[in-house]
């Protein structure tokens, strides 16, 4: 069964944003088990809109289409899938009132441009948007199933996950399962040499997908039902587990810092941050997630020495001594990030994040990461490589993963 | 001027790598003054390639195709180009042989495979690889130039650099100039509504792009000559900021809390925050751009209520009384955090950022935040929309826009 991806809008044709939507999309509709034969996107223009939902409606069972259902007057795609379809406009009244009272709790009126957004065509389905004003929708084109959706990422993909990917799974007809299993520590390299032959003794299909430094390994499995394919996945998924040894720290979808909290909440103990290099990054990857009070107490992004020294009570000796990025300073931060918050755990950091201050001693990339615990203090240094985001999202991870060990 | 880029492989439809070069290439081609109206991905099927070429070659005056020049079965670029021409393929003898020297340093002998990677439609230009094997090739497809490249993004780029921009510019007559201005504070659909008419008045075209909660407003102006394009964007653009007024922070693709940090550091001013809902995220964003030292000092991540007494001084009792989310302690918090590290301005945040802990009088998206500086102390308050992550990040721009609006 095929399918096709449309994304409108001119900031793609241009090139202004790289459409982390298609390839997201793609992926997706393919672990559904859909062959997607195109991927295209069309600039914000009415005439070639219309032209490429007509094309891939006709050439596809499934198409899916991201961007131009926003408010402004180049947002011009409910129009065109309408007139594709041969149907009018008509406005749905409890989507407009969910605009209104979006707009209202976010003390603004509505305006005429945002009423456009509550159109849509005579005989689609209406798909809620969990995270934004604009909802998305479905109709017949031609010979296609058509879902529409805003271009926003995580609208977008909230939106697919709870309103298309059930729908379309039950289009396709063999069963699937698939384990996602969270590595941490060995490069994409490795991870693949020491799975070599896996796919072919069970039968499954492995895919790679480096979030560095996570590496996530998909086991697939296809069988005739659906419990046949559960089984198959899980077999293969085992013999994952046992080539990587502790390096897997769990299944699905969460990362480290979430692994780590639910470790932290579900044992009743606590966590205390001291931040310099990654500054607030660590506190941030915790805090996102929901539920991080249960556990996280606060961090201290001692950023300038006077801060580590005030806030975090590391003494000014140790730093004139032995420099700021350094093993007795870190253990300090860990220690003083501990104790003042009255925590179990304390974890700290310090390095060169760069792209300036590096020196042949200390270079960029260098940082030193201690935890402290009621069991003494563990540090560990290493010289990370890439941009400053890169370093400081290494540095970051590396640091969850000496609590996990620890824990 | 119009051009279409058609990228061909499975391993792109099936989202298994993020098409860059799509992206590069409607970047470069937009910016030799070209507009880019479609961005194609097919996937390796002969029947689809060729209808995209016929489809794409009919409605562009340039094509540019990458991928399918390989050696492998699934590599049939250069025959359905072939096909689409109407013409039969031919063997390069120069080409030939500079693939036979590239396999022979490498110690290898030339497989039958890659003599084809010799083989161009009959009238073809051939484009050199300078870093690789595969040549590309250039071909008249019904009315469009069409280019053929390799799909490997370093051998791509060098090709398109020194084989092709050049031939392209050429074709563009009109000059192209375009303001970026960036805007906080209006929601999209305002942002719109403000600048209806703008388009006709001045002869330009305005884009939009959202990166919640900030706003890009794109001013393209075309003219015959580089010096008139920029005095008719640079008109409608002075226009642009008199509707928007203070809500335009800054031009070009600097960030809320760029500009800030930029404006602090010009001033020699510090910084100093203090988080309770948005968990760090306002640090990371500061530290996240190199040089962030000049001028941040450090943030207390403030999660436990003791954390704010002990790290912040606020008093307990003022908690107690006020409740943790509240205006008093919100401007307590400034105040610690600016006093604590000695910081010239302090910046504290402090609200439910969701999906628990809201009540009626103090509902999920709830923020107080406060700016404490040698001027005294301003606070605002709001109810943001939005997930966990969303509320946190427009509470954290607003906080740095009430830092813009103090300095």
């Amino acid at each position: 069964m095929t399918a096709a991806v449309l994304c409108i809008g001119t900031e793609l044709t241009r090139g202004e944003l790289q459409n982390s939507n298609a390839t997201w999309l793609a992926e997706s509709l393919t672990r559904i088990g859909l062959e997607v034969t195109a991927l295209d996107c069309v600039d914000d223009d009415r005439e070639r809109i219309e032209a490429a939902l007509r094309r891939l409606a006709g050439s596809s069972r499934v198409l899916v289409c991201t961007g131009g259902l926003g408010p402004t007057t180049d947002d011009m795609t409910t129009e065109c899938a309408a007139r594709v379809a041969g149907v009018g406009l008509e406005r749905d009244a409890a989507s407009l009132q969910h605009i209104e009272a979006l707009m209202s709790r976010f003390g603004r009126k509505m305006a005429p441009s945002n009423a456009k957004q509550a159109d849509f065509p005579v005989g689609a389905r209406i798909l809620p948007n969990p995270r934004g004003t604009a909802p998305g929708f479905c109709v017949r084109l031609l010979g296609a199933s058509a879902y529409f959706m805003p271009g926003v990422p995580a609208e977008m993909k909230a939106m697919f996950e709870t309103s298309i990917a059930s729908d379309l799974a039950v289009l396709v007809s063999d069963s699937r399962h698939q384990i996602v299993l969270r590595t941490f520590g060995l490069p994409e390299s490795e991870v693949n040499d020491r799975l070599a032959g896996v796919e072919a003794s069970f039968g499954v299909v492995i895919g790679y997908r480096a979030s560095l430094p996570e590496i996530e390994v998909k086991v697939l499995a296809k069988a005739a039902s659906t419990s046949e394919a559960e089984a198959c996945a899980r077999r293969a998924a085992d013999e994952v587990r046992s080539r990587l040894g502790d390096h897997v720290y769990g299944e699905g979808f969460g990362s480290l810092p979430e692994s780590v909290g639910a470790l932290l909440a579900s044992k009743g103990l606590t966590l205390a941050i001291a931040e310099s290099c990654t500054g607030g990054l660590a506190a941030e990857l915790v805090t996102r997630l929901p539920g991080a009070s249960r556990y996280f107490l606060g961090s201290v992004v001692a950023y300038a020495n006077q801060a580590k020294t005030q806030l975090l009570g590391v003494a000014a000796e140790l730093i004139a001594q032995h420099g700021a990025v350094s093993e007795p300073v870190a253990r300090a931060m860990a220690e003083g990030a501990r104790q003042r918050l009255g925590a179990d755990f304390g974890l700290a950091f310090t390095g060169i994040a760069g792209p300036d201050g590096g020196t042949p001693e200390k270079p960029v990339g260098l940082v030193h990461w201690a935890v402290a615990s009621p069991n003494g203090t563990e540090h560990r240094e290493r010289v990370f490589i890439g941009d400053r985001q890169s370093i400081r999202r290494r540095a970051t991870l590396a640091g969850f993963d000496l609590i996990r060990r620890s824990l």
